[in-house]
């Protein structure tokens, strides 16, 4: 409700060159049995995984496994991590990778002492979370998501196409997480613009809704430049420590429960990326980014005031002599401008969508909507605008 | 260090018309026995204390008091309510008001189980806390300092006219604050407009540092928007619930150890105000306005591109044809017009200070600063400025 709230966020964030040096102590707090979560092997190309596994066993600890976690992390793989939790007493699941990575070890710690079909339970019918947990920290490679420091967790039914997302409380949060940018410098283009999108897109799910005034609002305007002006200066200098640094302090930000307060949201872009990835595995934030141009362009009537102030505050969006549809337009043109100065991908075709998935995609996604609830025609719609 | 950082705040906020509905389920946590500290008795006339007493007894809790804590809270009244906790096993601090009483809530809790002279020991010499604190709540009646969100506590030595402020650890922080934007809706315009240049002040002093580029900056430049365009709405109309809120937000943004990550820091305008109010015993925020205005326009030269950024993001001067210097100017020029709109005070004079006192202020306060290090004759000179 507006400016009617509780807020929590206890993780503990390690940021810099050196930050790993703080795993060591960290351990300290929790027993012998530690699941390391990891995802395709990346870690092991790039010598995290080495380093970590070092310290571990400095630590006199037992090292689990669950690993090949993949982009859009599968429900088979989180009930395999659950299992291990449970059947080995597991005392702290640490995730090392992006958010798929963490996501996963989220819903496997709620996941482990769950009964039932936990999967319906917490991610479909959101129920209240009622069962022990197991702690969870994080070792981030990748930035984009923002599960670092928050409760989400999206997890994807791959045998009934679903991809559900979840926000558990504080007590899921991860304890501590480990930000290196320099661990986000090997990270390809593709995945980094990717993730990039993906930030900006959390801040216009949270931006664009509701009619007050409001300091979040102030806050994103601040974040969104931050990005944009870092961006420019990481794509031309990916080993650029200022600039990667920033891109990744803004993704925790971006996500971190503090910039919804008091707001109202929207979310729909993602509803509907849920379903164009479930269907097609495609990297989230492209798929966010071929969603959002055509949504916006729909939508914006609806919200118009807010839409002029993100093209003058965000864009800098001369307004003189200029009618409210014609700045908030140009403002949607500077995302979309910006989204191919960065060859992020802005069609769905491109992502895997075929004409036949189209309608399954529409279909499929929860209704949500800040400024226009829309219904399953008008998804449709911005669909085939994405196809073009 | 730049881009190398800890951070963590665990405070739980209850923010909203009916925050105080969350005490009695929170309660729960802690033993029988609470100190309720507070200040001169406003509380006993907006009601606040009779709500607050009756909540406390329905949870069949034992009250002890330590009132009369006063704005700029005094060593010797810190120690009183230390003895009480010691000598009854107190198990939790109530603090009921604004950011002195929550101050002094902290330096009770820290030094209630503390050997020797603890405020030379934590406040002048900053060792590091090795004794067991009692935890620390908050309901929050007045906005400026912050407190409810941090480990701050600034405490005055009455008999040796020392101001002394520190930082302690995220288990000092309260456990849990409540923030009723209408329970600001009562507090004097005076005390309003002291408590809105205090934000303005900490958001200065994270700010003017530093030639980086850093996402704090953003942020900060964010709340500050936010805040000018809050207080115009709030000094005409005081009871305005929204205005209220984001002031009151801001308040706990701008020093909540997230605006300053990354970033270099300044804080000679508070060192200097601590050691006016040590002398004078002003508003704490009245004082840092008189200070600012001449302390600004000294250091602005060595700092140039920073102000004249603060001048074109927060108070959107135009810089077409001007140079540096008069764009910088006129940012510092918007600044001192919005403390004149607000019926701030911009002259030590009006504060007490009288031309005996500028130079014991001037040789006792601490010597920091973020652009320029200032000597104690640059610091007589600014004082002296601040009184013509």
């Amino acid at each position: 409700m507006k400016f009617d709230f509780t807020f929590q966020n206890p993780t503990k964030i390690y940021f810099g060159r050196k930050a790993l040096e703080n795993l060591k102590p960290e351990l300290k707090n929790y027993g012998k049995k530690i699941l390391l979560a990891y995802g395709g092997g990346s870690i092991k190309k790039n010598g995290i995984y080495d380093k970590v596994v070092d310290i571990l066993k400095q630590s006199g600890k037992e090292i689990y496994e669950c690993n090949n976690i993949l982009p859009n992390p599968a429900l088979s793989k989180m009930l395999e991590g659950a299992k291990i939790v449970k059947d080995n007493n597991i005392d702290l699941i640490l995730a090392v990778g992006g958010g798929s990575v963490i996501d996963c070890a989220k819903g496997i710690s709620v996941s482990a002492y769950a009964e039932g079909d936990v999967f319906k339970r917490y991610w479909i019918n959101h129920e209240e979370l009622n069962n022990n947990v197991v702690p969870v920290a994080s070792i981030l490679t990748m930035v984009g998501t923002g599960s670092e420091m928050n409760g989400g967790s999206v997890i994807s039914d791959t045998v009934n196409k679903i991809k559900a997302d979840r926000c558990f409380p504080p007590h899921v949060f991860p304890k501590f997480s480990i930000l290196n940018p320099e661990y986000t410098f090997t990270v390809p283009k593709y995945q980094m613009v990717s993730g990039i999108f993906d930030i900006m897109s959390h801040l216009m799910e949270q931006y664009f809704s509701g009619d007050d005034d409001n300091t979040s609002d102030y806050l994103i305007e601040g974040i969104f430049k931050s990005l944009i002006h870092s961006t420019r200066i990481a794509i031309k200098d990916p080993t650029n420590y200022e600039a990667r640094s920033n891109i990744m302090w803004c993704s925790t930000m971006a996500l971190n429960g503090i910039v919804c307060l008091s707001k109202e949201e929207d979310w729909e872009v993602h509803y509907i990326e849920h379903q164009l990835s479930a269907y097609t595995d495609c990297a989230h934030g492209m798929g966010l980014c071929a969603i959002s141009i055509p949504y916006y362009h729909y939508i914006y009537k609806y919200g118009i005031d807010k839409f002029v102030r993100f093209a003058k505050e965000v864009w800098n969006v001369d307004d003189k002599g200029k009618s409210k549809d014609q700045i908030a337009l140009e403002g949607i043109d500077c995302l979309k401008k910006f989204a191919e100065e960065c060859s992020m991908i802005t069609n769905i075709k491109e992502l895997g969508a075929t004409p036949d998935l189209i309608p399954k995609i529409a279909n499929t996604c929860n209704l949500g909507g800040g400024y226009k609830k829309l219904n399953r025609d008008e998804i449709l719609e911005i669909l085939k605008q994405s196809y073009q």
